[in-house]
């Protein structure tokens, strides 16, 4: 049991690791790792990390010392015996050697390739260039440290019994969450939260309150490093980083139309059953699915991870209604913005027309939200990007103006190949 | 910093002793021995513990044999080095030598004389008879041991996150009692909580919470182990004790009726300044000041601990200005059945009337209702109270009928006496 106060009051070890393991990432970082080591390990990307909230001033609050030292410690992780054998032996989603021995192998001699640091005003740039499947692997525990050491930050200048209250409301405010979550019997809820945790020690108590209060109902984490030490599921499957590098890649317009099925067909032939799950909002869902082949209508299920959760939801609903596919037996997983009210909003409309799934992040792992003076420990928007392949930008449009990126001219060639007049949030029911 | 959940989850002691030192008690307890050692050793009493709650089935849910152990090991404790110089060297409320020569001579060889132990039905008989110096110290432990052992036996059957849940919400509770608190500007509070404690570590975190939530709000604590470790004031003057073992000890009626001055005329010899607080409701309010000798006038204040508190104060007020004393140079402290809607509302009617104080006792310092299945926790009405002086009854009236004891004849008796009709929740303001 681990006094949380106490360890962030402390601070024993030489840089108090925040990240100990190249486990502690996210489960889809290594299933796109296996699929991107084998298909494109010649492909050079460039990684950036973003911050959306520009009133968080990190390179203030954030010592520019301590952070190398955390990045220089990542780069001495390797994978342990037992790491490897977690990976070797685990079932994930039932089935047995998902990772194949030239992927393990490959993971076995794998370390974290060099970044760029660099205090630009009151920001940091921070780069990472290089071999796709090697720079890929830095996005979640760059933001993991980035947000763990804002929160030391805050954290450093309160009093012992400070923070104990501050962990005893934050405690008490995730378990009633938890207790709400209680009242929907047929839950299927997921720990996302990793990128943007408070801290490592914290969403890994979040983990333990979930399988102590959800039961059956929490389906695991998308952390590989607590699923193997909770010894609960390993929960993920593909992100934007594959359409926005493919689409990268793409020679002409023709190819960056057919480039997010390039993608899944992919990944098709990697996976299947429960890892069949599409991403449709890269460039706007609503064309997404209109130009699917038709092969797509078999997959298990979509992530809705833009936009209102509840018009793509319906709007997916209605594409495999229109396909003669019955709802009913596909998977829907809602993974962006969520919090109890929403997710009991959603449930309550979704429940029985489709198969449910939530994936949990920022506001279970992260919400200190009014516990400090002046909100300080109030989550932010931060990312870590693909910008370029083989020298080309990416570019991402989503079903939300807001989280659109990439050059302008790039965005407006994007917006006409995809036919977005603007990003779908007023997407049309079909 | 105590990891309460983690302590309470693994004790790893031989018997995880509850009552770790003879300081570990309530301030008031010193100062009355201090008077009994000197002018009643050769008084033989006899103290038992008395459960008002017989919902509570005390001997189900606390081991016979854990009890005793605890005992056992009270008995063992002396004073150490350190705190006959904290005795010794203190000022109380600013004043230097507060404790003879004599009277710390005498404690530095104490040791807790033996107990009576038997079980009958689900409640234990737990007697104490011997010297009154040496009786009256078992009060405030054997407490404090009864209230710590079935917070264990309730808390043994939970998991530790359950358990950290569980100190997260109490620890958040208090924190939001101290932070309304706050709103009072002139607040003057002490922690009156020691007898009813969920637990020691629990006391003592309070304690910490207070200190750093209300500053010089705080007055300190009546526990004399947690005021020498914390450097806090230690509080406390008198207690129903000494009226009924003097009553008890009245040869005749008319003795009896001068019993509860002859008290307090020991008490002027002995003590002076904020000590001199009279504590008028062993044998009803109204009598005790409508016959009270003129020189009591003159004391520092007065302690209402029973019986609707704005009543008794309104009284106490007026009983004052009768005697043409200036209330607002007088002290009223409170100490019954506190909570923090019942602090705001005397203060807000008191506030500038009179010197205000309140003990806050129970409800600080366990305060876990509502947190476990079937309330498990909730706090309840254990004493431990001189039944017997040289072989007389002891009998008790106060201001609340629920709080009386003694055998039916002699409450009967002491009624005439004391001229009660009944017990005075419905004393009418002078």
């Amino acid at each position: 049991m681990i006094d949380l106060a106490k360890r962030v009051h402390d601070h024993t070890w030489k840089i108090d690791p925040i990240v100990r393991s190249l486990l502690d990432t996210d489960f889809y970082k290594l299933l796109m790792a296996q699929t991107v080591e084998k298909r494109h390990r010649d492909v050079t990307v460039t990684f950036s990390l973003i911050n959306r909230s520009k009133d968080i001033p990190l390179a203030e609050l954030i010592d520019e010392g301590e952070l190398r030292e955390q990045l220089d410690h990542i780069r001495t992780l390797t994978l342990t015996r037992g790491e490897v054998t977690w990976l070797r032996g685990n079932t994930f989603y039932g089935i047995q050697r998902m990772f194949t021995p030239a992927f393990i192998d490959w993971f076995e001699g794998f370390q974290m390739p060099p970044y760029h640091l660099e205090r630009i005003g009151d920001q940091y740039e921070l780069t990472f260039e290089g071999p796709w499947p090697d720079v890929m692997m830095w996005e979640v525990p760059a933001l993991a440290v980035l947000m763990e050491l804002r929160s030391r930050a805050v954290l450093r200048h309160m009093g012992k019994l400070e923070l104990q209250v501050l962990y005893a409301r934050a405690m008490t405010r995730v378990w009633e969450k938890i207790e709400a979550l209680r009242q929907l019997p047929d839950l299927r809820i997921a720990d996302f939260g990793t990128r943007r945790r408070h801290s490592f020690l914290w969403q890994d108590w979040c983990n333990a309150a979930m399988i102590e209060g959800l039961g059956e109902r929490f389906l695991g984490t998308s952390n590989c490093l607590i699923a193997l030490r909770r010894e609960v599921e390993a929960i993920g499957t593909n992100a934007h980083e594959l359409p926005m590098v493919y689409a990268a890649l793409s020679g002409n317009n023709h190819e960056l139309a057919a480039s997010p099925y390039r993608v899944l067909e992919d990944w098709h032939q990697d996976y299947d059953g429960n890892l069949r799950v599409m991403l449709p909002d890269t460039f706007g869902t609503k064309t997404f699915l209109e130009r699917a082949p038709d092969w797509l209508r078999e997959w298990t299920g979509i992530r809705i991870d833009s936009g209102d959760p509840a018009t793509g939801a319906e709007y997916a609903i209605n594409w495999w209604k229109s396909k003669g596919e019955d709802p009913r037996e596909k998977l829907i997983i809602f993974s962006d913005g969520l919090d109890v009210d929403k997710i009991t909003e959603l449930y309550n409309q979704f429940y029985g027309r489709v198969k449910l799934g939530f994936g949990w992040g920022t506001l279970l792992t992260n919400d200190f939200r009014d516990l400090t003076e002046e909100n300080a420990l109030a989550p932010f928007s931060l990312v870590c990007k693909a910008i370029r392949a083989n020298g080309q930008p990416t570019v991402k449009l989503s079903d939300n103006e807001a989280k659109a990126m990439g050059p302008d001219d790039e965005i407006a060639r994007y917006k006409r190949v995809f036919d977005l007049k603007k990003q779908t949030a007023d997407m049309p029911i079909v």
